[in-house]
């Protein structure tokens, strides 16, 4: 018989009623207190490929070895990724790999999509050693780690993010969330998955839009992180779907210098409970209202990017970043096509979306503005900023590329 | 203006073109990894009083002060508990403290209960420093903890359970939980509370049904982790709400010395992912098909005394306790008119259970046998136990009490 372990040794017997005087005489007030402590560790890797389908799989399928498995992805990723990807993985195991297709649209972020795939979690016979496996864009990543932290209390998951935004910031974190009558993200989770297979080969085919929207993210990180991948993106000749699929010029350089630069900023905060000065949050504070306020006609990567380019004009307007920085920053967005302006970012707006932001962050606004190019500030409390500042910046705001 | 980081250095732009090159040299597979590392710590308070309404509410006031708070709680807990605990509390702040009445029984342990605390979250407009009150059982404190860890991923929670085995039990660890699709507790979460307050005085009036199954969990506490309690509990001269509710007795010790070993057992392992030798986990392997087998006609804490009963004449049919030990144990539970027999609890349910906690429990059925009054050793596979032992065991079992 295996035994493990022994709790407490014996009390002889006459020792019983003296103890039990002595602990009732340690509290006559006859309240006790006790501080449970923990400490919660754990880790995952993040694996970077360009094209290469045959080592992707074979990742995915070293990982699963043994296991039981069901993917979840979206119809479109399904037919160009994931069938291919399954296929590859199965015919090395030498077994079938169930896939649920789910529809993954912003309006199906709800919890209807994550019951449905609990359902084929359940009916697909995964036990506790069992993995979740997600191929798919932002939402569809959303909905499955939803699911995954809920299923016996956390099942093992796979990310396999097949979008830029997705590969380069929102599938690459612990986060999931949901919108809840009609908040967008009300409900949420963190769950660290087992592993992260980035392959940028899963690019092509993307629409034009929104892999320039994805690119807004990369931006971000060069600008308060990385002034190498500043000029990387400078320096790039061509941004397509194709060019970075088929690993032209430096695109594998400027994707994974972009992961390597936000995968530092989220280790040091991975459940947002350590602080809320957040260099990641560059581009996502004047965001928000600008997508809603839109009525999401704006994307959001092109929503951060009109918010970058107030940003990097407020950086200057209140003396902190300076004029030929400000000037490389709207060049390169220019560059990549991506917006400056949007007619819905009032100074109104603008005051209200730092409010927000000042909410959301626990009292603080914690705004990140650039002081150099890969070099971010935060600024805590919105009455540092002058109102004056702010109106010159959205004036100044250039207004020749807005959203198609 | 708050400066509060600077992330990178600049690097002269001359160097820029030999830096890419050199990365680019690094990895001429065109493959990179990079593992991310976290250590998640906390902690919460558990605070034990007895009758003593005033200094819960001054407690829970302290708690709450300059923060929104929304209670959730069950109709009759509403009526006898929570409205004169929320009543002093207000008038101690001097404010309103709004109040949600959740019908919950175990068929109301769903996602729909779920939506309706979140949506009762938003509705009294509860920020990010917020703090959700529960104050009810078993069921309540599992739906209030789904709805805290997902509402903009982490409300804060103060449980304040109001049954014994809330008390001693489920309330006072971090688990929450739900069924779906007919499995019970399919899906559920972690989330440590702010802090847990445990009133003894708030057990008056508990049916004696379900008082009972909660001592059922003391006396589990007792036999694999403290002879002491054990004593106590062959002393105590009278087992009633009542009793416990007015300090009547050791109560308030068996009640604390409960708690204190729980938590001992709990802080080793909070989320479950140290081990899979757990001595809670005492009387909870034939329990849960003893549960479901009887349609749940016999309730938790009736499921887990006929565990131990079972448990116990098992550890002595296979040589580890004593007879004398044997006997003590089951003359407690006849003492604390607990059940020791169910006739769903046949052979093939018995192996079937000890199968299901190895699939439960990745791979191994860890069942826990005590050896001793106050000690419990841990049985890793189900081949140690000998079916002809488990047959003895069964029909050994006394039969004088079975559930009502």
């Amino acid at each position: 018989m295996n035994i493990k372990r022994v709790s407490k040794v014996d009390v002889p017997e006459d020792d019983v009623t003296r103890k039990i005087r002595n602990l009732n005489a340690k509290s006559p007030e006859g309240s006790a207190a006790r501080r449970i402590q923990f400490a919660r560790t754990g880790g995952y890797d993040v694996l970077h490929t360009v094209h290469r389908m045959p080592e992707v799989a074979e990742s995915l399928a070293r990982a699963i070895q043994g296991r039981r498995a069901l993917v979840v992805t979206t119809p479109t990723v399904g037919r160009n990724v994931t069938r291919p990807l399954v296929a590859e993985c199965a015919a090395r195991l030498n077994r079938r790999i169930p896939t649920m297709v789910l529809p993954c649209s912003e309006e199906q972020k709800t919890q209807e999509s994550v019951n449905a795939i609990c359902t084929a979690v359940l009916e697909a016979g995964l036990d506790r050693e069992a993995v979740l496996i997600v191929v798919g864009g932002g939402v569809c990543l959303d909905l499955a780690t939803m699911a995954a932290v809920a299923i016996r209390r956390g099942l093992a998951q796979i990310r396999v993010p097949t979008t830029l935004v997705g590969q380069v910031d929102a599938g690459i974190g612990v986060k999931g969330s949901l919108n809840f009558r009609g908040l967008k993200s009300y409900l949420g989770c963190y769950l660290p998955p087992e592993l992260v297979l980035v392959n940028q080969g899963f690019l092509a085919g993307l629409p034009a839009r929104h892999f320039r929207a994805g690119l807004a993210e990369i931006v971000k990180m060069a600008i308060v992180a990385d002034d190498i991948l500043f000029s990387l993106l400078e320096r790039e000749p061509l941004f397509t779907p194709e060019h970075f699929a088929s690993n032209g010029g430096n695109s594998r350089t400027i994707v994974w210098r972009s992961i390597a630069s936000l995968l530092d900023e989220l280790e040091r905060n991975l459940f947002e409970d350590q602080a809320h000065e957040r260099l990641a949050d560059f581009g996502h504070t004047f965001s928000p209202i600008i997508e809603s306020a839109s009525g999401f006609e704006v994307v959001h990567g092109e929503a951060v990017a009109i918010d970058i380019a107030l940003s990097t004009e407020l950086a200057t307007c209140v003396g902190i970043l300076p004029g030929d920085a400000r000037d490389r920053i709207l060049a390169l967005l220019r560059r990549l096509s991506l917006p400056t302006f949007s007619p819905v970012l009032t100074l109104e707006q603008s005051l209200r979306a730092m409010n927000a932001a000042r909410d959301h962050r626990r009292g603080l606004m914690n705004l990140i503005l650039p002081c150099a190019i890969g070099r971010g500030f935060c600024v805590a409390e919105s009455s540092a900023i002058p109102p004056t500042a702010l109106r010159t910046a959205l004036e100044r705001l250039p207004r020749d590329i807005v959203v198609p």
